[in-house]
């Protein structure tokens, strides 16, 4: 059935056949141009009116926008098409008709707000900008996957339904399992750290993660996408060279392979692989540095958490990707592990300029350690025994990372809101599409 | 931190510091040897007490097995030793120490019930033969992804929180999302559809899905993972040959690249790729062959669906790969394209030997016969109509499949069980870990 020819592959000299939507119709009179686009791109169809069947002219220009059709004829070059050549019909069928009417404009020359958009993503990704991102984000993952197998890494796959919270019981969405309460995953986290006591070592997965937080911002979603690392005999600085190696690598992969995607988004000019180590800086020192910014209106103290206005200050200072490490053991989750005095963690947050990509860490891998975290975080460590119980079994020391893939598409293409990282935005009000 | 040598890279004459669990002690007097394990493989440390600190034997032999230690030491030649080198220590850390009692044995020399293993899925990773399975999962998935983008896939993610099951209301898991009724979804079936028929053209998706069927058989998953593919402009025999191209590649990414992991499971004189096309048999052929069989207990006739027996019957007889095609209209969901007639439908199945793996179809792309099947099979078109919506706006023919991730693993290995093929399988029972 596929027997069509793309429109980037139709070569003059070729008799071919062409499928897609009607882009545009340009009717000059005697003659008129029908634009055709398919996934690699678009063609001029040429109807002249006067040397061609009543029937196929009609067919070809009465049909609605953003139908399919199918094209067959001769493709032939000429100067002043778009592409330099066009095709000069012998048949035209129309392939799957449009109502006249569309919720929105695929040729973009009447903009859709966001909401419009994401009711209708079928008609927004024939757009090349939006169609773009979402190529970008499949070359993205395909590179971090390969970045991964390059450290060693198994991928694997974790339940994404859970008795247990990884962070205990607020921000998760319950579901009712066979009678019983369980949740909706919030993070691969327990069970990443469960497979580097097991053979495997060095793991990562790629997956849903679901957070039933009240947020409605530009950079929250409810349903998102984590890109999660874990290693056995890791410490929090191999973490955050691993970190480093991978969030390069998603931006080699892209800068190699998505050219026309980048200039699609007007971005082949600018895009750029970072090309140097990402500077780590103490907490300490971040908050020194958001202090003498001047830009907050009450100075930060030691133990404060980094405001959102406190990380672009810093992150316009600092210009590039950045670690904040050794942040304030109090401010940290209960499984990253303390440095040696118990005040400072050894936590670590991967910055872009504009917010937060990764946060990782060292993790507690003592088992009594991490029973008395537990308590101290009002967590009851009974029901979390099917993870605490392993750490009696042999647990080496580890460390990982989890990256937001949707903020890293985001931040790397500089995209306004998250929801335009999504096919299918899950937000406060957003159930639908 | 990650300074040690992995015991497969010890050669003699290095001075090596090896890291992992301790697999076995033999004590044989005035001569003892370690064996540590870690995720390479395995070396042999060797202690002649005589000649050595009491320290260091004490800690060396006095540690309990499975847990982690640090050994650092020369690296020398010994034939007798099982990779032909053995370590003599000059230190030896206890990096975390394992109880006495262990819930299995990651040894395997005492052998333990699945959901004992399930349970301890840490130590039974240990075990080579388990590792294997999820080495060969993550490889599996690599060349399927691999054969994807040779296809001329876009890799998309769709979500996994929904608002209407993809067939109804039944087997679907019910969240609260914000107040709201939801689900988890079963299928990335409708959002696949709705790419389709974006600039994306032909995408895939490997992810979750969640069934609240009441099935508690060795060949069920409430949670697993889908395979997906759909493209514009495919029909079923397309989407066949697509099926094919990704099994097959598969086996070959598994066969090329798994060499020690099927040695492991005892797969390596066995394990073929498959070389022949798979062949095409009819619903018709396929019933009638299953009644020649003489192994129903009752003749099929037209309509009936083919029991599990018969699939067995009649994969005894096929012994490899095949497709069952041209199922009638009716006993195939609403959103799969009728052929001509209206009582044959483009609805396929691919089936192994021992059980089904792939479902697919081309779809039925005009809107009305769309709406009219939502009726038919009792569903309130207005419900899905963020779907059907799309249909208007110049929907190509198209066609595609889902593949059973774990199914594709199973069948590859000749599990017995699928929770074998899943690190935290979900069940009618099974929740935790």
């Amino acid at each position: 059935m596929d027997e069509r020819t793309y429109t980037a592959d139709a070569e003059p000299g070729d008799e071919a056949t062409v499928a897609g939507w009607v882009h545009e119709i340009r009717d000059l009179g005697g003659i008129a141009f029908l634009i055709l686009r398919d996934t690699t791109g678009k063609i001029q169809i040429k109807f002249e009116k006067d040397e061609m069947d009543d029937d196929l002219v009609e067919t070809g220009l009465g049909v609605h926008r953003e139908s399919v059709i199918r094209v067959a004829g001769a493709v032939e070059e000429e100067e002043r098409a778009p592409t330099g050549v066009e095709i000069v019909p012998d048949s035209v069928e129309v392939v799957a008709e449009a109502d006249p009417e569309l919720p929105l404009d695929p040729s973009g020359k009447v903009d859709a707000e966001l909401p419009t958009r994401l009711d209708n993503r079928t008609l927004d990704l024939r757009k090349d900008e939006v169609k773009a991102i979402f190529e970008i984000r499949a070359e993205l993952l395909r590179s971090v996957r390969e970045a991964f197998r390059g450290l060693g890494c198994t991928e694997i796959n974790t339940p994404k339904i859970v008795a247990t919270g990884t962070e205990g019981g607020t921000e998760l969405f319950p579901i009712t399992y066979f009678g019983e309460e369980a949740f909706m995953n919030q993070s691969p986290q327990l069970f990443k750290q469960l497979m580097v006591g097991s053979g495997l070592e060095r793991v990562f997965e790629i997956g849903p993660i679901f957070r039933a937080e009240e947020h409605n911002t530009p950079r929250h979603l409810n349903e998102a996408t984590s890109i999660d690392f874990e290693s056995a005999f890791f410490d929090e600085s191999d973490a955050m060279d691993a970190c480093e190696t991978v969030v390069r690598a998603a931006y080699e992969g892209v800068a190699e392979n998505c050219a026309d995607q980048l200039d699609a988004l007007g971005l082949a000019e600018t895009f750029e692989v970072p090309d140097e180590a990402f500077p780590r800086l103490s907490y300490e020192e971040a908050i020194e540095r958001i202090n003498a910014t001047g830009e907050l209106d009450e100075q930060l103290v030691w133990g404060d958490d980094l405001p959102t206005e406190g990380e672009h200050a810093l992150g316009k200072e600092m210009g590039q990707h950045y670690f904040i490490t050794e942040w304030p053991s109090e401010i940290k989750p209960f499984y990253i592990k303390d440095k040696d005095d118990g005040q400072l963690s050894t936590g670590f947050d991967l910055m872009h300029p504009s917010m937060e990509l990764v946060s990782g860490g060292q993790r507690e891998h003592r088992y009594d350690h991490l029973v008395d975290g537990f308590e101290q975080q009002g967590l009851d460590p009974d029901a979390f025994e099917y993870y605490t119980k392993m750490f009696r079994y042999g647990m080496p020391p580890h460390a990982g990372w989890g990256l937001g893939g949707e903020r890293l598409v985001m931040t790397m293409l500089g995209l306004d809101n998250i929801r335009e990282a999504v096919l299918f935005p899950r937000d406060r009000q957003r159930l639908s599409p």
